[in-house]
Parts: C-alpha cells; sequence; structure tokens
C-alpha cells in the first residue's frame, strides 16, 4: 500500500459524523480525511440501503498543508447502514473500510457501520467506572456479617477472617469465607469515590445466595441480608442520587445456584412448574449445570415461562430493579456469551433480540452490558445489548502489551501465552474488534486494566508500578467508558481469583498516594476531555515499545502516547501527518506539561521514562 | 509476519476435515498443515461451542520434508461451530483464521467455520451449469412466437427480429423485441450441451411476462405461452430425467410484474385481497416499485398472506415447481439483495430464515441460490441460502484482472474503475469473501464470468480470445459450481445489457470451433477431478501477471496458474514449499502435457504465453 493510504481516516464519532446517534431517516453529513498529497481523483460514500449499493458524491470542504476534509451526505432509511468509501486514482480504486484500505472489495461486515433511531444509554459517555466486589469493599454494619459457621456446603463451613487477611484459596474454602463488607459500606465510602471523580459503580451480585461471589442466586428479588437487603440498596440508591451517581448491578442469566427454588423444585418433581427452566443431558438424565460445575445450574431459554420470569413479567428480575424505589440504571449481564446456549440450541441471540425492548420499555437509559471474555461483537449491532465487558477489544491486548500474560495462562494451561504482545499486534487486535462494531457502541464499551476475573494489573506487571500507570493511561484514553476495580488507585496487587478479591485497606499508610494522585488526575483530565469521551479514534504509532493513538473532536485533539520500554526512550517520530497535524503544530502534555512540536509531518518524542504516559493536547 | 506464517494452511474441505458436511453431535478429525521449519511448539483447535472457548489439543501425525500435518479432533454439538488454530512459538502465540495469520486475535466472524446437520445441495459439486436467456437460446417452436405486435406497452409494440439480428437498445425497445426462444428450442439443443459436458441449466425466467427478459411476472404459476407454457417445462423436464440432468429456474422474489392481477388488483380496491402485499410511499401514497422503475412492483413480505402465497402453502410459487411433473432442482432467486427490504423493515434475513424449511422440505436437494452482485455472505451460514451468484467472491475480481472494467462502468458512472486489478488484489478479494463462509457453501458458490447481466467476458477482455481462456481456466478451476453463460463457448461477444443477450447462432461456420474444444476440455478434466470439484484453495502466487492457485484432496493436488502478461512470461518461481510440496515433485499440465518440477521449494515456470493458463497436476 502506497504511503498515503495510512494518512485516510475515518470514524463514526462526531469528528465525521454530524450526529453520531441520529434518528431514523435522519440525514447525516459525513467526512473522510485524506493526506493533501494523495493521487485521489473522487471519493464516493458507497452504503448499503436495502441490501443495493447506494452511492453519494463526497467533495473537497477543507483542506490545509496535510490534509483534505472530504463531505458528502447520506440518508439513513434504516436502522443500520454499513457504508465504505471508494477512492479513485489514476490507478484505480481503492476500498476503505473499518477493517482499513484495500485495492479491492471486501464483505459488508468490514464496513463501518451507522445505527439510526439506536436507544443508546447516553450518560455512559461521561461516565468513570468503579467495580466492587462488595464482600470486600467496606464492612459498613458489622451487624449482618455472615458469621463463621453460618454457612455450610459439602461438609465445609464458613469462616470469617479478619479485614485485611488474604483470601483463602478457592480449593480450601469453596467461596466461604466472608470478609463482612456490605452496601452500608460503600455508601461510607461515596465521599472517597467522588473525590477519585467516579460517577457510576458496577456491583458484582448482591442477590441472595450461599457463597461470597453470589453468582449461586437463590433469589432474584431480594438483595443478600448480609449485605444490608433491600433496603440497604434503597439508600445506596438515594445516597447516589444526591451525588448524581450511576449504578449497574451484576445478574447472572445463564445459570443459578443450587439452592435456588427454581431448581430444588425441579429435582424433587419432574412436574415441577419449574420443571423446564433447566435443560437434562440426553446421556444422564440429569439436569444440565454450567461447564459441569454443581453449584451453578444452567438456564433453558426455550421455556417460555424462564423468559416471562427472567425478563417478560412486569416483576420479572430483569425489570424490577429497575423501578423505583431501587432505580438502578442497568445490568452487567454475567456469562452473557453462554446465555441461552446448550448444544444444539443456540438461543443467545434470539434472547437478547427480545429482552431488549422490555429493558428499554421500562428505561430507556438503562445500559445492557453483557460479559464476554471472547468476542461480544456479533450481539452490539444495536438490537441486543449496549455494549460488552471489552476483554478482547481492549482489556486482553492492553494487558500483554504491559505484562504478556494471557487470560488463561494463570491455570498453567499449555495454551496460555505468556510473551509480551508486540506493539503493533495490540494495535491490530483492538482495531479489529472496533471495526466489528458501531462507533456509537465502541464509545459505550466496557473497557478494564482487570476484574474480579482476572489477575490484578500489578501483578500482570510483575509489580512494576510504573507499568500499571502506562496500563491506566491506555485505559483513560481509549474508547468507551473506562472502569477501575476496586484498589488499583491505591496499587492493590493480587493473583488469580480469589487473591484478585483481597480486603480493600482503608488504613491510607497502606496506600499508594502517588498512585491515587495519578488515578484522580487521570480521570479528571477525562472528564474535562470532550477528545476522550466522545473523539474519534486513530493508531499513530505501534512498534518497538510505544503505542500512540489519537483522539479528536471537532474541539480538541489529544494524542495518547505510553512508553513501555527500559529506561529513556529511543527517540521516536510519530507520523502527525497522518492524523492531519500540521507542521508547527503545537501539542501540550496534559499530565507534565511539556510541549512538543510537529516538524517534517512528524512528532518527535523522545526521553519518555519507563512507563511514562503522555496526553498531548494540541493547542489551538 | 515470518515467512514460515505464509506456509501455514487450512481450510474446510476433505482435505482438511475428515466429513465436511458433518451430522449435528458428530465429531471430525481436523489437520492443520504448516512448515516443518516453523518454530511451533504446539498447536490448538480454539473452538466457539455455546460461546465459551473450547480447545483441543492438536499433534504432529504426518511430515514429509516440507510439511507438517498437525491433527486434532473436534466434536460439533451445535449447527454452527466457529473455530481458529492458535499455533504456540517460543516468542508468542499465532492466532491462524479464515483471514489469515495474525500475531493477535480475531472477531469470531474471521474463524473458519463448520456447518454440522446442514443440508446441502449435494448434487451441486458435481455441476456444470450452463445459463440461458430463454427468448435468444434456440427457437423449437416457431408456432409459440411473440409476434410483431403482439405485446403492446405504453404505446410501444412488440417487434420480431429475424434470429441473428442484434437485440434492440433498450431505451428503443424497452425489452419487448422478441426472438422467438422457447423450451423446445433448449430440449432440441441437449445433445449440444451434454457433448459440452453440461449437467444443469440455469434458466432465466420463463414464467408468464410482458418483455422478452420475463422478470416482470404476471403469473407464477405459468410458463410463459411463448415458452410452451406448462407442458413444455413437463417436456424439458422429461429429456433432461433422461440425460440425467438438473435445472434450476429463476424467480423474482422482490417483485412483481406491473400487469400482474395482485397488483391491479391492489390499485383498484384499496381492500383487495392482495392490498398489503405492496409497499406504499409515505409521501406519496403510491405503491412502492423496484428502484422507481413503474415495471416492477415492490413486494412487501411483512404480508403474512404474501408468504403464504410466495412460499408457505403447498401451492405456493416456490413450492409448487419443486412438485412433479415439473420437479425442478432449486431457485435462482433474483434481486435476493433486496427481497424483503424496504426502508425500516429489513427483513431479509427473516424470510430467507423462514422460506428455507419449506424448500427443503418439499426437495431436500433443492438448490437455493441467491441473486447477489454485492455481499451476499451473511446469508450463507447454513440456515438461509445455498449460495450466491458469487459476483465479488468470484466472478468481478476475475473480470477485472481479465480486462479492468468495473461492474458499473457500463453505465458510465464515476464510481466505475477501468483499470486492471492487481493480482494481489484478486487474491485477496477473494479470500476475504471466501473467509466470510463455511467452506461447504464455497464449494456451491455460483461461479461465472459473465450472465446476462453484465458485458459478456470476450468484450471485457477487448476482443481477446487469449485473455477469454485464461478466465475460462480460473472459472474451471475454483471452489464453486461453473457456470457458462450461453455462447461464451464459441466466442460470442457483446455489450452491456442487452448487447449481452443476442441470439446463439446455430450455423457452425459461426462457431470459434477452438474455443468450443478448450471448454469441452475444461469442462471434462473438472469432471474427472476430485481436486477441482470437491478439494480445498490455497492461493500460492498472486504478483505482476500471475495467478496460481492450489486445489487438493487427498487423491489429488492441481495448481491452477494463469498468465495475462503480454507476450512470453518471464520466469516465475512459485513457491510450491507453502503448499507442502516437496522438492522433486512433478507436476503435469492437464492442457498441454508440459512436466515441471519442484526444486529449492519453488515450482519454476516460465515461457507462458499470453492468456495460458496451465492445470498442473501433482504426479504421485
Amino acid at each position: 500500500m502506497p504511503d498515503w493510504t495510512r494518512g485516510v481516516h475515518h470514524d463514526g464519532s462526531i469528528m465525521h459524523i454530524s450526529n453520531p446517534l441520529p434518528a431514523l431517516h435522519e440525514t447525516v453529513t459525513i467526512t473522510l480525511r485524506t493526506p493533501a498529497n494523495a493521487p485521489i481523483n473522487h471519493v464516493f460514500i458507497r452504503a448499503i440501503v436495502d441490501g443495493e449499493y447506494h452511492r453519494e458524491v463526497m467533495t473537497v470542504t477543507e483542506e490545509n498543508t496535510v490534509a483534505h476534509i472530504w463531505t458528502g451526505e447520506l440518508k439513513l432509511p434504516q436502522h443500520h447502514v454499513d457504508y465504505c468509501f471508494k477512492l479513485m486514482t489514476d490507478e484505480g480504486a481503492y476500498y476503505y473500510t473499518a477493517r482499513g484500505m484495500h485495492r479491492s472489495d471486501s464483505p459488508d461486515s468490514d464496513y463501518f457501520t451507522l445505527l439510526a433511531g439506536y436507544e443508546a444509554p447516553e450518560w455512559i459517555q461521561d461516565a468513570i467506572f468503579y467495580q466492587i466486589f462488595p464482600d470486600r469493599f467496606n464492612n459498613g454494619d458489622p451487624s449482618n456479617d455472615t458469621q463463621a459457621g453460618e454457612v455450610e456446603r459439602n461438609g465445609l463451613k464458613s469462616t470469617k477472617p479478619n479485614w485485611g487477611e488474604l483470601p483463602t484459596p478457592w480449593l480450601k474454602s469453596r467461596s466461604l469465607d466472608f470478609f463482612g463488607g456490605d452496601l452500608q459500606g460503600i455508601i461510607d465510602k461515596l465521599d472517597y469515590l467522588q473525590d477519585l471523580g467516579i460517577n457510576a459503580l458496577y456491583l458484582c451480585p448482591i442477590f441472595t445466595a450461599s457463597t461470597n461471589h453470589k453468582y449461586d442466586i437463590q433469589d432474584f428479588w431480594q438483595v443478600d441480608k448480609h449485605f444490608g437487603g433491600n433496603e440497604a440498596l434503597v439508600a445506596l440508591r438515594k445516597a447516589l442520587d444526591e451525588r448524581g451517581m450511576h449504578i449497574i448491578l451484576d445478574i447472572t442469566t445463564n445459570h443459578i445456584g443450587n439452592r435456588n427454588p427454581w431448581y430444588l423444585d425441579a429435582v424433587e418433581n419432574p412436574n415441577a412448574p419449574t420443571a423446564d427452566f433447566f435443560d437434562y443431558d440426553p446421556d444422564t438424565g440429569k439436569i444440565d449445570t454450567w461447564l459441569g460445575v454443581p453449584l451453578l445450574i444452567k438456564l433453558n431459554y426455550k421455556s417460555q415461562k424462564l423468559r416471562d420470569r427472567m425478563y417478560r413479567d412486569a416483576d420479572s428480575a430483569l425489570r424490577f430493579w429497575l423501578n423505583e424505589p431501587y432505580s438502578i440504571d442497568g445490568w452487567r449481564l454475567d456469562v452473557a456469551n453462554m446465555t441461552g446456549n446448550l448444544r444444539e440450541n443456540q438461543l443467545d441471540h434470539e434472547v437478547w433480540h427480545e429482552m431488549r425492548p422490555y429493558i428499554k420499555g421500562e428505561h430507556p437509559q438503562a445500559y445492557l452490558l453483557g460479559e464476554y471474555f471472547m468476542d461480544g461483537t456479533p450481539h452490539l449491532a444495536g438490537d441486543e445489548l449496549d455494549a460488552s465487558m471489552n476483554y478482547t477489544g481492549f482489556n486482553i491486548p492492553a494487558r500483554r502489551w504491559i505484562g504478556g500474560e494471557d487470560v488463561g495462562v494463570a491455570d498453567g494451561k499449555p495454551w496460555g501465552d505468556t510473551e509480551l504482545l508486540p506493539s503493533s499486534a495490540v494495535a491490530e487486535q483492538w482495531l479489529r474488534f472496533m471495526a466489528a462494531v458501531p462507533y456509537a457502541i465502541t464509545l459505550q464499551q466496557f473497557n478494564q486494566l482487570c476484574s474480579h476475573d482476572t489477575t490484578r494489573i500489578l501483578r500482570v506487571a510483575g509489580e512494576d508500578k510504573d507499568l500499571v500507570r502506562a496500563g491506566a493511561a491506555l485505559l483513560i484514553g481509549f474508547p468507551g467508558t473506562p472502569c477501575i476495580y476496586y484498589g488499583d488507585e491505591i496499587g492493590m496487587t493480587g493473583g488469580k481469583d480469589p487473591d484478585n478479591r483481597r480486603c480493600m485497606p482503608w488504613d491510607e499508610s497502606e496506600w499508594d498516594c502517588d498512585m491515587l494522585d495519578y488515578y484522580r488526575n487521570l480521570v479528571s483530565i477525562r472528564k474535562n476531555s470532550s477528545a476522550l469521551k466522545y473523539g474519534g479514534f486513530q493508531v499513530l504509532f505501534a512498534e518497538g515499545d510505544l503505542l500512540a493513538y489519537q483522539r479528536h473532536t471537532p474541539d480538541q485533539t489529544i494524542i495518547v502516547a505510553v512508553y513501555r520500554g527500559p529506561g529513556e526512550s529511543p527517540g521516536y517520530q510519530i507520523p502527525a501527518w497522518q492524523g492531519g497535524l500540521e507542521d508547527g503544530a503545537k501539542l501540550k502534555d496534559l499530565l507534565s506539561g511539556r510541549t512538543f512540536t510537529v516538524a517534517n509531518g512528524h512528532l518527535p518524542l523522545s526521553g519518555l521514562q519507563h512507563g511514562q504516559a503522555l496526553l498531548l493536547e494540541l493547542q489551538q
């Protein structure tokens, strides 16, 4: 590909679409940036309308010394419009899709996609999330603690270690070690969270269940009494409202716990009303569990009655909590990837598609977030979920750039990869997954450096806090909503589950206050930045130990550059011309205050420290 | 990417899948070929099962001096299983998907796909199709000819030129020039077709309509009397059965003609039973036409009654002809890309998905072929259509390699590209579209060099018959079923519609008999070749003016190499090691008899003539 092709850019952000959340039948203005020296004669938008090519001519409406802006209009008569660009040169046509530039044509799935009439949870783009594992965050009401011996499973009794002791390894505890964290504890720390800049909470499950993680749900309609019961959630909601904060809860749509009456009834009586809530193994005749785990019983969405209880009924599990007095702002759907899927019945698309209008009918701004450790993009076309936990699209590549460790490695399996991911591979994976969803969805994707299901980022980084800082900048700068896993901001570490679920220390002498300041600063920058919240995305550099990407709105351009190498960085030349930046353009690092100037088409970066991040704002 | 990665290969053919058409719950053996010198420590199959990663270890079960064969087993518990390969090396993992080799992960849509329990029309892989435009192929019964003046539309009267005169340009004829071809004419020429090796016919529409192309259907249940009526189809069926030949008919599911009683009734009476068979423009209130063409009235699949009449009823249009005495073998669905789609209602997936079981219930081996000038792959996942007219996946890149001309160019629009497509771009487009469908579907795709909707291939080639020969070899060698457009085999030429619909000459002095012999030979080679009919596909060379791809089954390997350059070719070195061929391997050209030998990992090809094709069979 000729060099000029690297400077062609479009994304579905406000930078290039006059209204990134258009109504059905609306006409939007679309722009494409090309290098000023590109040998382009004509540019056309090619959209798929009613299954047929629809073409719109673009014209140059702006230019500077390095870039031309081509502009065209496109009417959106359907909910989902795929489009690409055809660039005519003397040597033939080039096709620019979300998967890049080619000399030949590509399937529509590679195209850019605009959603029209999509009901977006618009608060998400302003959100800074904080993920809490409730038993381990803060104990606000010791009177409701799970006592030692209170829970018993398979002869093993629950324990009650002191706050701050390490979680007991799973083989010994079977998730029955309870530290006493609860919703009152969260209420008590809202000042702390607000000071950090947090404005949205994601709580791991809080409904009645027997383990500390509570993914073995016994009652979808009751907050666990050890977390304070339903009243505590009302109190939390009220406290959040006073601060203008949002909250999403975690619910498992894929399975329930084996102490759930739905299951117990079905086991006891093959004619129980809930008998068809489950699948029965064709070989053994036994009720199917989740991946063979006896604790977790797989739900069967061929059952119409199950669908009623889960999302169709006015008081169904998913609708109940969206209403007053709980009024939660959305759901994190646990094991979304497997929900509805078993053997020849693969009902996930059908379930999400049917569920969505029930949720949005209750609360149009509700956020539907699916857990996908793998590829969630097939469910992100605007008519199923609003976002996925973006493990494949952001988290895993970022973690593997910092520390190499593949998610599977913790289990010691030979398919785990422990080598650092090359910078180019990180950028390619980000872009491939981003290309698979409309950009309106990209801006809602749920990005994290770690979660209750992964090794802590500090451990991934080999306890190297400089690398964690690098990762935090990648997270805060990336399109999508950032979520901080509780304690990362004060330098908590931990290995695989349950070591990643240690108690949050509230003795500040145990905190890394520099890290806290750094996170607070990053959060503050993001909250005040249109480019980071709503902007487009273009990778400018992904070689050696440097990653640099550009975020842009009509009002602001920020280049995020992060160095992972040892010692002081060599002199990198970032091809700023590809981002449309002219020679002489000045960019100021919002973290260090240092200023850099574009010359000969490039932004020279040198002398970066190990783990240093730059948030380079273009000075107007 | 390191050089060794180019030698990694898998496809979904019998070469690499023990049963390419497995039943549901079947376990298949999967192989991957890697270069012997690749630094690979482990290989895993990673499949998506129930939405979760499922991994299988592969082991080396065969090796020669250049290749290792890794083997693993995979159970197929669902109808559609996506899978890729994870190759572990000391520098980290490589991921091999249908979109090639990467250092990082990709969305599932890039994966290979296996269909389990898919009802394939198995006769297709052995089929050599011949497309006939009935009015122009042969006049077997002059008594049924459309007479001059017999049809009148908008004051214009039909004409009856003599056989062999050029079709009248559309602006003048409005498709009312009739030459008298009919079904008896086809019956009379079945010996000719069988001698050519043809064993399947695709007829352009034959149902009652007013124009010569008959896409303006008036009656789905009557063969046009000018083609001989329903009895003539019975006679044709009988004649085909005697020869073991198949036939598919062309039906427009997207629209009907404006003389169809369904439409006339609805225009006359807003409460007519067929009133909801149509859409009404929200601005004008008028019934929607196809792209504004008054002749063609858009059908509205929101109407349940329309669905009944089209495919649900036992005597519905699509089921009627599958039954005796007509017993057709499938449908070519005209304007499949737009069927069911208008404005906010995009019902194509829903319509095909619902239609399929009705068709397969009637005739499990029926071939459901959709017309897609653009991307049809979203409908080729095994539960909608069996194939698309493979314009984007084969035809257009092949045509543009031969003659440059983009399909749109004929209309003189600025988005038409007239430059020759680089060889690399052709290969990339083929591979991108192939990656989007299961390989079982690839082997059923409907490949052509031209059709009644495009400029003839000889005209595209600038009347250069050598280039047509090159194209014919690409067609015959390509995975999917080849279809010859009537007359191409005797050197017919013609520009855009209707010049591409000239009368077939039956005076043999007008034939290019060398071309006919060449086609007959190619067809014969294919019919006797497992590699060309069922084999896998790997591009070995796509640079300069040479394209070379390998087809392989366990029994046969053929490399198809085609040269489009001027004069004698330079010396090309085909990297045979990438195809797993060892030094010393001998390949014999099935066309010229010449033998070539692999040395130093490469197959040296030189001295090819302009337009020459080689079908190089590996000598065992």
